[in-house]
């Protein structure tokens, strides 16, 4: 990791910052500076965790990386995780993120609170994503007024206005791809990579037909009929779900998407937005989660 | 089962028709007058068989039906099955079908081709299916210009013109209710009945809104946050999928629509045709496929 504090020695206000989600964990130790001086990422996400253990856990994690303050963000807030953490409503601000911590042990572990919002037509929750997408705000990585999207299992889509996280969509489609290529008559089909290419492009060509359950057994009548290679059946899948997924935000010509996202994905999600009409511009996820939960540990103090 | 023949006695010309999918087999013992006589029903699809298998499955449905001529139809004709059987072209009349069965004993047994349409947006294929199609027709419970819907695992929807099959297209509609249920993190709310009700008219109105990567994952927000009940979930996901199979069909309104399936399924595409503007003929699929293979085993004689 950067920085010029010597991990082992860290300054006061350093605290350790936990991303627990369902499948994952990241821990970084932060400096007072917002400076990440140590870190360690595992597979120890909520449901690897028995319940009650997860006091032992973050003892180890403090054994490793040292005895400091803990803030943890995600799934560790929900019912399957440690405790359970209030849902803030929109327009939710990182203040109210802050003022809405959930103390295990107050003053030394915390979680953060997710986001819901209540519009009648669609309620929607998050936990975690909050963070990133407030402290893309909060480090300038994004502008005070945007649209956010975060790319993922379960894509999230995050209007911003005057800093404040004002509406959210949540998409079910990194999930619906893992159950195709696990479990579907496509399975056997979906044995290739998936990258930006022509496949992908064929695919987000074919979500454009809005017509995504028929294209789906389409795959397998092409593969079948010898037209689609089947090496290119999972990037044409990933791009009819991907493309479907942005179409379901009805871009307005010109819309800049700020995408926070790994690189991979992230280009994958440029791609769609541009075929879309939108503009894409890549955030570095990271940075902002680092921002985010540093702004909020400030805040707490 | 019916009729005035004496089953251990049948006529000349009787024989025994086979639809034999993936999971599921169906025999009738049919009369030369295509009265059904006799019959099983059993899990033994082609996935139970092993290779080299289908033969003495055949001889013990003689053993137990009758030494009498046997006429397959569905995935028995495909690669996983006993043989491969061509695929027949559209326009594809019964008379094509009966010219391109596949021998596997001259006289004695034989497979019913597939059929594929080679439209070059959207190739695909059918196996089973078409007997039933062609046999509605063949027996005028459908007029032979018309647009028959056939629900299930794979959705298919035949335009039929002159009473040849001109074109379809296959949803993989029940396939994914299928998997979102047992697969993904909506399995743990889907336990509840599908019935045609609010909780399924829901769903319908939801796929109206051309959202449905976004509609999946808000009954989880919807459950999480107490909105829905746990118990709607399934039947709203149903006719969320239902009327978003309905919608990629973008029916003309007043369109007539054959619906062959059984009844609880028949009636949900029934709801969802209502609603976007068509009309629902019920058609009994079990008719239409006696009507076929006794039409395609006259034709073949």
């Amino acid at each position: 990791m950067t920085g010029g504090v010597v991990t082992g020695s860290p300054p006061g206000g350093a605290f350790i910052a936990i991303d627990w989600g369902t499948t994952n964990r990241r821990c970084h130790v932060i400096a007072a500076d917002g400076t990440v001086i140590a870190g360690e990422r595992d597979g120890r996400g909520i449901l690897s965790v028995p319940p009650g253990g997860f006091a032992d856990e973050v003892a180890g994690i403090r054994a490793r990386l040292g005895d400091l303050p803990v803030l943890c963000a995600g799934m560790v807030g929900s019912t399957r995780g440690w405790a359970v953490a209030p849902y803030v409503p929109c327009p939710a601000t990182i203040g109210a993120l802050a003022e809405n911590l959930i103390w295990i042990e107050p003053g030394r572990t915390a979680i953060v609170p997710g986001v819901a919002t209540a519009a009648a037509a669609a309620p929607d929750v998050m936990r975690g994503e909050e963070v990133q997408l407030l402290g893309a705000i909060a480090a300038g990585l994004a502008p005070p007024d945007a649209l956010l999207c975060q790319p993922g299992t379960h894509s999230k889509w995050a209007t911003i206005a005057d800093g404040a996280i004002t509406g959210f969509a949540t998409a079910m489609t990194g999930e619906l791809f893992a159950l195709l290529r696990a479990h579907s008559l496509l399975a056997d089909f979906m044995t290739g990579a998936v990258a930006d290419g022509s496949a992908f492009r064929d695919g987000l060509a074919l979500a454009a037909t809005a017509t995504p359950l028929t294209a789906l057994f389409g795959e397998r009548a092409g593969a079948v009929l010898g037209r689609t290679p089947a090496d290119d059946v999972a990037a044409r899948v990933s791009g009819l779900l991907i493309g479907q997924d942005v179409a379901e935000r009805r871009l307005a010509p010109g819309t800049a998407v700020h995408i926070l996202a790994e690189p991979g994905l992230g280009d994958l999600y440029a791609t769609a937005v541009t075929m879309a009409g939108g503009v894409p511009v890549a955030v570095d996820s990271h940075a902002a989660f680092v921002a985010g939960i540093t702004a909020i540990r400030s805040l707490a103090a």
